[in-house]
């Protein structure tokens, strides 16, 4: 598509061989809607037979919901120059309420569009910008409140639906009852519900009409519990192309969307490349940039600025942008006797900005300002939690909640210019104060989606965080949280590699899971069930396939037990080829198929003796042995 | 000590650096009871000052839990041949009621320590089994009964009360209340309270009279919360000389104790040299060994040939047995229709036994008779959980229920004999199944201390299973779990090596440590307000040498940002120099320093016209940007 003219293209073009890999034992399905352009892509394990007595039981292949994008697919020619192709262009157009620009509206981008000396890192295919016409709303939420079912709410239905009926067909539904809170949990999820969910507020698409290369997707309780990766270059380390591996990897273990955090150099293109190339929605906290743009220097921060900054990235296609309106000047002392104070990045700017000046924070005032901008590209509030606790002992105190009201009104602000909003929730939190914060997000922000981070259940453990927050993480995914940010190992020590980005995503993706599991969302259990089958039955290859990283898996049984004779092999490494439990239960099958009915109600009962006596009165044929 | 006859001799003589080094920061200490036999071993970290405006602020050296033994004492010569020194063994003798024996009692012991072509594999120091007078008893919970508070009591008094004193002097007392469900955590540990605790069943302080070397620590819902770390060969892997390291690993990292569920050549001898050399109590389950007596053929067990096995165990020192007493044959055909059958190994070699005798357990029949072996020895019952469930769907089904009662009716008959008692738990259960495991628990075992396996709250994440385990872990324990039994990333996939059982070990340190903050454990907080406070305060190295792992911590710190000078530096890899949320704080800690009361409460109220306005008319000096 594109010659390769320096050095950052050249690394660009090529990523790493372990990023694009298919996932091992499947392959990508794409599952059609009632239009052509509607084909929402699935990952689909194949699996293996089940040897019984009398030949083979078949096992239906399996299908989970993939985010990993077309990197995943053999057919598809990677060109990182040109990015992904435009899904969404047409329905985007066809709504005939955006135009496209003749120049970017923000004189920031111009600037950096037009300086030669930046050409080596610029994306060489940047898209003329679009922007809604005059007075028109061109948000998802505005549509679903309209009645309108867009393509988009289409996709996410079938995509939600993870092709249920075929599980079903598998018979791999049955499924405990959940506690879902008061989550609704329909079984089959219509693309009228999704409208439903989305027109009141309770889930939002980010769906930026310049990033029509994203694959819809939907945040919200009543759905599949969704997680982020963060990713971004700092003043210190990582470059554009490294960010671009990252993303691409993070997609790959299951992130569902990705925040860009970059506050080093050359912001603007990294951002540019990485929206180019994802399909998966990309959120950022546009105050970092700003800041930036003024030497570091937080007094100097100005209304215009950040608005201007909003524009340049709202027209690359930034689909989420976190900000802090709720760190307002009368809840900023109330952090002053805390453990760790503010340990949220855009927090402590406002916080120090509005101390600079004595004033009420810019982005509070200007909420209204900033939701004209979000509606016109339709790009979702992440209302941040700059007060959030960073510490155990700060969780749930007065700051905290004090700024989630606060956010509960801004919700309602943002929901009358109806602006797609989520919000963001803390931080560090005992396992015992999870829910209350769960509960008073519902309570004052009117369900709309939480986003929280972790939250961490201890600080004790630097260097595992990805672990105690874990823990919360599941606990609020189970509670109503819709989306859980990921925290890697490196959390308070430095940034993350691509090894952490794995375990980080990885052990979101648990979480995730696990709330799904506890709430019951319908056909959560499937794959529990599907994998503890094949594990049973010693499947191994498909028990590894049929996991959340089939890769780590197989390299750790091949540890212990390398040759390939031993993934049919009828025992494992832990216990060895005499003694195995599973075998065991074999016998367990046979003897109670042949239990009669009277025995077995006698031998539930205790009645041992009782059972002994008609086996003896040779009331049933026993196997001997 | 000892000649180096052979290669095991070499082999165990040298403990890799690693895991004996002392850990980063900090050093032994020894805190004394009423006597001077009773020292107390903690482990104190060093902290450095605060820079503050005036000077410096010392923070006071932070005391732990230690379970690392004299490995981690430079002092200490580490001798494996000749074990460790027998702390307990003057009090064992003290009480009277315990005889030293002449030759071991079990004639399967006494065949392995003449035969001579185990002289290669044998501990070579020995000691002569103890046995209880005949009609005398010799456990814990008997003579917590009588009313006896001994040394073991008082050593776990102060052992659980880590030094709080010394902690409430430097102000890290400050602690949310917890959620303790019923449990009852006075503020101060007395050796009274030890003592009730242990008669009324409520805690264990696992400690064979054969096993003088272990420092005393005890099991229990009012306590904190205990790990357990299962190492151990199978038939196709490890020597011995790795399973002494990877206990003494195991404990370095935060074991409370130890199961060594070996199932491979040479177990009796392995056992030897792992309890010589354990300060913490071992636990086995005897099932094991007697199968690999019989080759494998579970039909060919015999009662005698087990008490045989149990005799032989406890005469080694064998703190805890795991007994599948509650595998009735009566229950064994409700697995029949499960995902996954019976997994336990020890549960499935029963309910063969059962099946192919048609005959109820032989552990639930003898158990009285086992009862008594336990009493002369003081081993503690760990019941096992035989038909626990091997997977989601399984959780909380008939099976597994009916056999919790059973472990609540033997629990009673444990208790009449005044033999310590715990309870073993799932095993893979959904978030919210897990409290109804703990509820019934209590209540149908009479408040015995549980002891679970996890529970693992997803089967889909193969390669991950410590962290799917340890939500169910941090929660079970919040719930009123005494001890969690340690889950690797190999889970299901092959055996731990070293890196899998450190972080097997940490994870669960941290889900311990989760629980004792959400039950409001005295103190516990403590730790984290002082690791928070040193984060926070850019004290890099204490930050890590309070956690949990302070190699890992400093190892991954170093990836980023690897100067020496970076330790003190007040930022981090993740923001940069110019960029810190926590410097900004220190900002807001002047501006509310200066705040008069009435602004604070005009802030408060969100009257910023008027908090304006007070400043205004000068009211309170303002710094000034």
């Amino acid at each position: 598509m594109n010659a390769v003219p320096n050095p950052l293209l050249r690394e660009a073009a090529e990523l790493s061989e372990s990023v694009v890999r298919p996932i091992p034992g499947s392959h990508k399905i794409h599952v059609h809607g009632s239009r052509e352009d509607i084909r929402v892509p699935m990952r689909e394990i194949t699996l293996s037979d089940t040897p019984t007595a009398n030949g083979v039981e078949k096992n239906a292949p399996f299908v989970v919901y993939d985010t990993s994008g077309p990197y995943t697919d053999p057919a598809y020619r990677v060109d990182l120059a040109a990015g992904l192709p435009a899904l969404r262009a047409s329905w985007i157009e066809a709504r005939g309420d955006s135009e496209a620009l003749a120049d970017f509206s923000s004189p920031f981008t111009r600037r950096h569009f037009n300086a030669a000396q930046l050409d080596h890192v610029r994306f060489p295919n940047v898209p003329k910008p679009r922007r809604a016409q005059a007075g028109r709303n061109v948000t998802q939420m505005h549509y679903a409140r309209q009645g309108i079912i867009t393509p988009e709410m289409e996709y996410i239905a079938i995509r939600e639906n993870q092709n249920l009926a075929r599980i079903q067909e598998a018979h791999l539904l049955r499924q405990h009852a959940g506690e879902s809170f008061g989550a609704a949990l329909p079984k089959i999820i219509t693309p009228e519900f999704v409208r439903d969910e989305v027109a009141r507020g309770r889930a939002i698409i980010p769906a930026n009409i310049n990033h029509p290369e994203s694959e819809p997707m939907i945040i919200g309780r009543n759905f599949l519990v969704k997680i982020n990766a963060n990713i971004g270059n700092s003043a210190l380390s990582s470059s554009i192309a490294e960010e671009v591996e990252k993303m691409v990897w993070s997609i790959r273990w299951g992130g569902d969307t990705v925040m860009d955090l970059s506050t080093g150099k050359h912001i603007h293109e990294t951002r540019e490349w990485i929206i180019r190339n994802s399909p998966v929605p990309i959120g950022t906290v546009p105050i970092y940039q700003a800041l930036e743009k003024v030497g570091g220097i937080a007094e100097d921060l100005t209304w215009d600025l950040f608005r201007d900054t909003l524009v340049e990235q709202a027209e690359q296609g930034v689909d989420y942008f976190t900000i802090h309106a709720g760190v307002r000047l009368p809840f900023i002392h109330l952090t002053a006797n805390r453990v760790t104070g503010i340990v949220s990045r855009g927090g402590s700017i406002m916080a120090k900005w509005c101390l600079a000046h004595h004033k009420e924070s810019f982005l509070y005032e200007r909420f209204e300002e900033i939701c004209e901008i979000m509606k016109a590209y339709d790009v979702s509030f992440s209302l941040g939690d700059g007060l959030r606790p960073g510490s155990i002992a700060d969780a749930n105190d007065k700051a905290q909640f004090a700024e989630l009201d606060t956010l509960g009104e801004l919700t309602q602000i943002a929901w009358k210019h109806d602006v797609q909003t989520m919000i963001e929730g803390p931080g560090h939190v005992p396992m015992h104060l999870i829910k209350e914060n769960m509960e008073r997000q519902l309570e004052k922000c009117g369900e709309a989606p939480f986003y929280t981070l972790g939250p961490l259940t201890t600080d004790i453990a630097p260097g595992y965080d990805h672990i105690t927050s874990a823990i919360g993480a599941a606990m609020i995914g189970w509670y109503g949280t819709a989306m859980l940010c990921y925290v890697t190992p490196k959390e308070h020590l430095g940034l993350p590699n691509k090894q952490d980005v794995r375990d980080g995503i990885v052990t979101y993706k648990v979480a995730a899971h696990a709330a799904d599991l506890a709430k019951g969302h319908p056909g959560a259990q499937a794959r529990d069930n599907a994998l503890s089958k094949a594990r049973f039955e010693f499947r191994w290859a498909d028990q590894f396939n049929l996991g959340l990283d089939p890769e780590k898996a197989q390299e750790f049984h091949d540890e212990t037990l390398p040759k390939e004779a031993h993934k049919s092999a009828h025992f494992c490494s832990m216990c060895g080829p005499k003694f195995c439990s599973m075998k065991i239960t074999q016998d367990v099958r046979d003897y109670a198929a042949k239990l009669g009915t009277d025995e077995k109600s006698a031998l539930e009962a205790g009645m041992l003796e009782k059972a002994i006596e008609f086996r003896e009165q040779g009331g049933e044929v026993y196997r001997a042995g």
